[in-house]
């Protein structure tokens, strides 16, 4: 990386640490004074398609595996969009480009139902490990990818590490996208700072807490097991909404076709839908308007 | 695998992906119309009576672990034996042919209650890995094994990785069997498609949510754990019973006589069996008749 | 092991499985018809006493683990000592030599409140990896230990490893032990069948489910945590015996007093204990005694 | 380490494990006969803010967990001191070096209400691992760090590694500090001995059941999953408490802003709190207040 790269981190100078954590920073906090009809909180739930590019990022040689993407398409998403339509509430699907590509009816039946497609990388490859230009090259293609199928060309990216490389930053501002959500500064809303330098990009922080997979994804051949019980998951999202609610500010959520998706889960979406619907002031959008919202009404 | 294999999935052409996709896919849906006797939803919960074969497949080091694979036939058949004949339920115990020559009367005893074995293997080898040649002649002869000892030709397999290699598909269609229940594509039954020709082999799907190990296995030497509470165990079950209910579909469900099989756990299985035999229009199946009936009556 | 070890298990021939399961085998079961003073259930706990020996075993380096192994005798094993005191209950110390010598009050005054002290190997070795001479040599000089500190000579050892190598049949059997706990083929009390001869030696069988280690253990550097509550521990534990209770057998409990022994954990003892004595009729016993009564009674 | 090292530990001479576990040990108790204002029992908070240092401590290459890292401080940090500030209860920061540079006006302004600062080495280096002189040049210049930006030098030390090389000791004596806090030996504070010698120097001692990591933490390239309710984790953190005011003893906790500082999470802070604050009879205490109390008090 640099000179002091063969030292331990205890050995480094100051500028070391310095500069590795001014890459990317959390600035300008985008906490709006009221949201979007005057209500008091903001609801954005997004969902990960990542269907067979879970297992063929690794090389796709798990029939088994590619067999449970497949499920995720064809079970888990009629579950999530009959729940959406049910309750009316717009939602972003982040989608790598193969996921796409493999199901682009999928694409387009959620777009037409007013749901936003945003860019997930190309083959859920893992971006903070690629060469610069790959990286780039990867995100163009995602998005001319997405842009064919959709009619209508993505604003907003959720890396598939959920992390940056060295060059995310300078390549999502090349695209001028409107918001990334791949980092965990806050708990709402803020603008991306690199090298010091405000950016104008909004970042939609995401968190694993609110994310269904470190809960309940079982990986065979490591130690990932759904151990905790789905109905303290649902508890988990529900504190997450309630202090969201009593701040005031923004409840951004996480899910994935093939872990939500199941006949044992997709009741936990609905619950906390149902939860937040009970509500007359909490404002349900997309990542991509919330992006817009914050952008102009931050204070 | 082919000439794209030494690069890395996001360099990969499209007909790479495409290819390593097709190679099995969920086709037609198996859900019929109507169940048998008009029931209005499906049951059909297995065993994989793994026992010894646990651990000789892993090289049989382990008098411990071997010890708690006698215990499976030992102690977790009998207790698993009695709940379906007091609750009157069929069951399917998929057998590897090492377990049931080390057990051949308990195999003798369960057909003689009216359930059914059928293929798991021949050691609990990891077939996915295996070269082409010895996974079909193990099939090959786990099947006249199991028919020397039962008397009948086992008309389905659970692969033992519950996975499939290139070749799986392959050898079960050479072998004639009228279902596999490998593969995770679907809630519900499905018509097997290779390389994009339907096959007529039906697919009972499992599932890791519909399995006794991810939440209550343990190995020691690894970080797997039995962390779920039992209590939140059958909660999972009942919650995909119940949905299987609402739908109309099919309720299937694994488990393992060295997991289920203890005091501490055994009464999940009665309570599941006790709620399914609440309702009047349950079908208790095995898995041969729910593949023969949805054969027969899929719309 | 022999000329079929370089194959692959899938490739052996059936002999070769034969023998690795006849090594030691779970033999006539020893469930007597009746317990002492006519009690229909048996409550034997026992404590691996480990305290520093989880670290030295693993080199000792860890001066923050030695410091727990501390904990485990200064904290632990007086909290558990009086509960079994105010509860009337005798129990078994299987308690590694170089444990003892490092708290030979505490066995002597565990001795002296009438439980039991009975041979957990020396250093809490890998018992099952060691050449055959180091592992008799170990555990004729932990007898010799235990004897000295407590003045009676051991009748009944648990191996370090909860496993046997392919020669700790024959040291126990040259030992003249009475019992054995650290196999898993039974819920009941059952005879060492080694080779398919018949030992006279009474196997106490343990369980991981029976075990505080595998929902509460932590080791940082894996990722075994205390994922499970505490209240869910104690549900498993009133779960195993009131089904030991319902079948009229034995309830077997293996605790640590580095696991158990925290403020957050020690009710458990105390609950599963209260439950026990509020039943007029279980019969508390040493492992000891247990092995001495079954081998007079059973059937 | 010695003439033994190329030894199993099964062959070392007793001389060899005895050297290793007394190069430290729990000493005197120093549990008082009577807490400050006559309290029945002592409660004392703490907070590692490691901040960014988690991550630049292995290199500093996960933009997004220093995006993490930033969360600890930004929203983590305002919403433990709101807590403590409303409820008024002291509480000590452990805080690295780096940490300390990056956010300096945190520091003071936590200095500034009342609450204690203390050392957690410099960069969250794992300190049992580094060569001696690298130790103890860290631990100084750390103090020298946290002196200039509090105006205070640091009486304590928790030991970023949660454990002592062969050194630390010696280090911590030469320092003169007042107490260390990063072992397990006893549940209420104890004089530290060092090769069989008292050396004045107080441990209040930790415990990964009373820290918030094990059971909420998140690695997402190892196993370590948040799999734990938050309800559960209360539960463990009400029972050691309530067994420190039955017993008149310590109750020290340790969180972590960038684990307990998230909206479904920081309530567990504020429950303990309150149900402390119910009692009139608990003493709230900086570990330094404690650190001097017990040193005076002890019996």
């Amino acid at each position: 990386m640099n000179s002091t790269s063969n030292q331990e981190p205890w050995q480094w100078p100051d500028t070391q640490w310095q500069m590795l954590v001014d890459r990317v920073r959390a600035g300008r906090p985008l906490k709006p004074g009221t949201w979007k009809n005057g209500a008091r909180c903001a609801f954005a739930v997004s969902f990960d398609s990542d269907h067979e590019t879970s297992d063929l990022r690794d090389g796709g040689r798990s029939i088994s595996r590619l067999s449970a993407g497949q499920y995720s398409s064809r079970a888990g998403i009629p579950r999530i969009a009959d729940i959406l339509r049910r309750h009316d509430v717009p939602a972003t699907f982040f989608v790598p480009a193969v996921s796409a590509l493999l199901h682009p009816d999928e694409q387009r039946a959620l777009c037409g139902a007013g749901h936003e497609i945003a860019m997930h990388g190309w083959i859920h490859e893992l971006n903070s490990m690629l060469p610069a230009a790959a990286e780039r090259e990867l995100y163009l293609r995602a998005s001319d990818t997405l842009t064919a199928i959709c009619g209508e060309r993505p604003v907003g990216l959720r890396t598939p590490s959920w992390d940056f490389s060295d060059h995310t930053l300078a390549i999502i501002a090349e695209m001028g996208l409107l918001y990334d959500s791949s980092l965990m500064g806050d708990d709402d809303c803020y603008e991306l700072v690199g090298g010091g330098q405000p950016t104008g990009i909004v970042e939609i922080p995401v968190e694993w807490i609110r994310d269904d997979s470190p809960y309940l994804a079982m990986n065979r051949f490591s130690s990932l097991r759904p151990y905790t019980p789905p109905a303290a998951v649902l508890d988990i999202f529900i504190r997450e909404f309630e202090a969201a609610y009593a701040e005031g500010g923004l409840f951004q959520l996480t899910l994935h076709p093939h872990v939500i998706g199941h006949r044992s889960r997709i009741w936990i979406l609905e619950e906390i839908v149902r939860l937040a619907k009970s509500r007359p002031d909490v404002w349900f959008t997309t990542h991509r308007d919330l992006a817009q919202w914050v952008s102009e009404h931050a204070d």
